[in-house]
């Protein structure tokens, strides 16, 4: 969708660059990026959003224009400038694939290469995973919640500008949401694109009726009513004399939504009353300021829902509308290519330094046990998450179709205890670090000391 | 930035815009855009957006590509598909301009047009205003908590997406930020960039004041040193040699950034150091998780410090982190042009019929006293707030540029009462509805029991 993003980056980005061009040139370093702390709420995260991470990595340039604009600031050196009209991103990228369910502190993107390389990628590349990963946290949340039903995200006018329009679309999907009425992200991304009907159409005729009819004359195989413009009870009586006309005529109507008012008690009259006159195949659906939270308390109390409308909610993760995503750098190089570890004392904020890996412990079943952080040659035994993505220029993850990310999320999510995926949960899944790192990190504190 | 984003809409829009197509062809209608609740702790929105908006109707086309999806899907009759490659809108806008201060219920756009096509509008009309206006509503009270200072936008690794990334950035310096770290904001808006240096600068270097003297080499007019990556007080004592150093060689070194920790405490430490070695002249900046109360608690508490870079709390809005704005249709006309007032029932969500008006009343000095929402005929004495920006497929608005509507903002916030602008405001500004919505809305009320 968007055309030249290179200058998409904070500034100091682009400063630091031209300082390691003068003085780190040769030098190259490792930076992690991870999730500080868990969002409220979540107990696990699903990561989303590497293969546009990847497509930006790779087609970084810096055309006449961005240069002309950065020369005009007058912060620029013409060297630098030169650098950055070469530019090309060379480096090694790690990570761990879309779907994957990870958990605070471990790295799910770890990147090797020329230092002024690896920093440049910063500000978009930590921009385009959080936001997926967050919705797509957000999302599986909410699929878990309706306990098999369908959920379907309606949140593109809610969503923060086009751009996350879309990727929210996407990362819900991905999460287990059955389709999207964002058209253009069922175009993009092949998702099943479904819509009902607004007030304003049931309000533009005279009369509910005369709507419904009109609607499906036009949808008789696809027709959804909005039955709660004026009064629900009336409405669903009208949607049931409306689905014995389609009835008469060889068709069946779809459904009938719901956007708001007593949902567990409308939504079981309306299931009485369509039962009870032969129309028990229309199905309810439900929308209206929906989430995993509000989903779980309409279906323990009894609701008849069949399908979910959710929206805004779902499409900003309202209660946790950001992740901590940080991209911290864990080993430089001198310019022998000798790397060593590093880490920032900052307080609350002290990193891992050294070049790591997530190594999942798995027992029987393939059911997950813990996790340990370690450094990457210590070789503990484990399923080892991070996997090489990016080398020598080129993209070298085959990036599997949504579809398969999809079914990935499905069967990793069943692999963690039961408690870890309820909506209320209190369990907490085990992330060690290990005894290498620890070690690491010590010896580190002594020698840093003296770094001022 | 963005590229045919036209299939960026809710699929029932494109449903229900063939069910007028058949039905309504010939009927006008009248949809607001308003927010119907004020989110938590907004005593005040500010409008933004509008820009944006009026490119995206006036430049709305359905190219071949699209209508090829389209029709793959099975939904759309080839009628309604010829009739989408022909669409442009020639319906009449009207809307605050960017910069308004507004409350929920007051319409801030009104779009008056074929039902079909003020319709088909809706989806990225709500996404692209909602989102700015959020995002400048938010801004305006970090600019109020920092007194003065001021305060950039830091926020883009974190916003939702790349669009979010350029349009926090427009929104926060339209609401009174002084810059922006985003290069791209910086170029398509005309915004100050600004930027300091990361941690990973100072820690590829082996000894921390190596760091800020390659850095003030490079820029020895532009450096703002990080002086937290390992003990703060250190790095306050070698930005001061740093600072000397610089001063000798007849530069100022510009500031000194603090991204954490005890904020008050480390101001004053660092201002008392600086201004006892002659260093008075260098700035403080803060930053880290700030918003409009940490800022407002900071100040309050005494710290020193000169400017703010405010990041995720302010670019994701995370205290209210969207806005329920919605689109709703307030007249209908027949086949003739007569138009019939309409409204919606649903439980908690009553509409206001009728083509309507915000009317400000005025006080001294230009001082506002309250807003009445009316109809656009009564003619209420009052600032008439909506304006004609849209007219037979033209914008007809001559957007300010950015600088101006921030001028503005800053000059429509100064003629509301002081504790409506307060970061912890009790007071609520005063909006009325018309004697004659109140009676249209009650007759109405009469009249459309008889629909169902």
């Amino acid at each position: 969708m968007n055309k030249n993003l290179s200058l998409l980056v904070d500034l100091y980005e682009l400063t630091m660059a031209q300082g390691y061009l003068y003085y780190k040139k040769d030098h190259l370093a490792t930076f992690d990026l991870f999730v500080r702390k868990m969002p409220c709420n979540r107990s696990y995260l699903v990561a989303a959003g590497l293969e546009d991470a990847l497509d930006y990595i790779k087609n970084l340039r810096f055309d006449s224009k961005d240069l002309r604009y950065l020369k005009k600031s007058n912060i620029f050196s013409e060297e630098f400038l030169a650098y950055l009209k070469n530019f090309r991103f060379k480096g090694e990228v790690w990570a761990v694939p879309e779907g994957t369910i990870f958990f605070a502190n471990e790295p799910i993107i770890r990147v090797t290469g020329p230092i002024i390389e690896a920093q440049i990628i910063e500000s978009l590349l930590l921009n385009t995973v959080s936001l997926q990963t967050m919705i797509a946290s957000k999302a599986s949340r909410v699929v878990t919640a309706a306990r098999g039903r369908e959920v379907y995200d309606f949140s593109l006018r809610r969503t923060h500008g086009s751009d996350a329009g879309l990727k929210v679309g996407r990362a819900a999907y991905l999460a287990g949401f059955s389709g999207t009425s964002n058209v253009l992200a069922g175009k993009l991304y092949g998702i099943p694109v479904v819509g009902t009907m607004a007030h304003s159409f049931v309000m533009s005729f005279k009369y509910e009726i005369d709507s419904f009819l009109a609607y499906s004359n036009i949808f008789p195989r696809k027709t959804i009513l909005l039955v709660d413009t004026y009064d629900t009870k009336k409405g669903i009586q009208n949607a049931i004399r409306l689905g014995l006309y389609l009835k008469e005529r060889g068709y069946r109507l779809l459904g009938v939504r719901l956007d708001g008012g007593d949902i567990v008690a409308l939504s079981k009259l309306a299931r009485r009353m369509f039962d009870r006159t032969g129309l028990g195949y229309v199905k309810i659906f439900a929308s209206g300021n929906l989430d995993e939270f509000r989903i779980k308390h309409l279906l323990s109390a009894g609701a008849k829902i069949d399908s979910f409308g959710v929206g805004t909610n779902m499409g900003t993760s309202s209660d946790a509308p950001y992740l901590d995503v940080v991209y911290k750098i864990s080993e430089v190089s001198d310019q022998k290519d000798n790397f060593l570890p590093t880490m920032k004392f900052s307080p609350g904020k002290i990193t891992y330094p050294g070049r790591k890996q997530v190594f999942r412990v798995v027992g029987r079943n393939k059911r997950c046990v813990k996790d340990i952080i370690g450094l990457d040659q210590e070789g503990i035994k484990g399923e080892a998450l991070l996997k090489k993505v990016f080398d020598k220029g080129r993209v070298i993850y085959r990036a599997p179709d949504l579809e398969k990310i999809r079914r990935t999320v499905k069967d990793n999510l069943r692999r963690f205890p039961q408690p870890l995926r309820e909506v209320y949960c209190r369990d907490k899944y085990d992330v060690e670090i290990s005894p290498g790192l620890k070690k690491l990190q010590r010896d580190l504190t002594w020698q840093l000391a003296n770094r001022q």
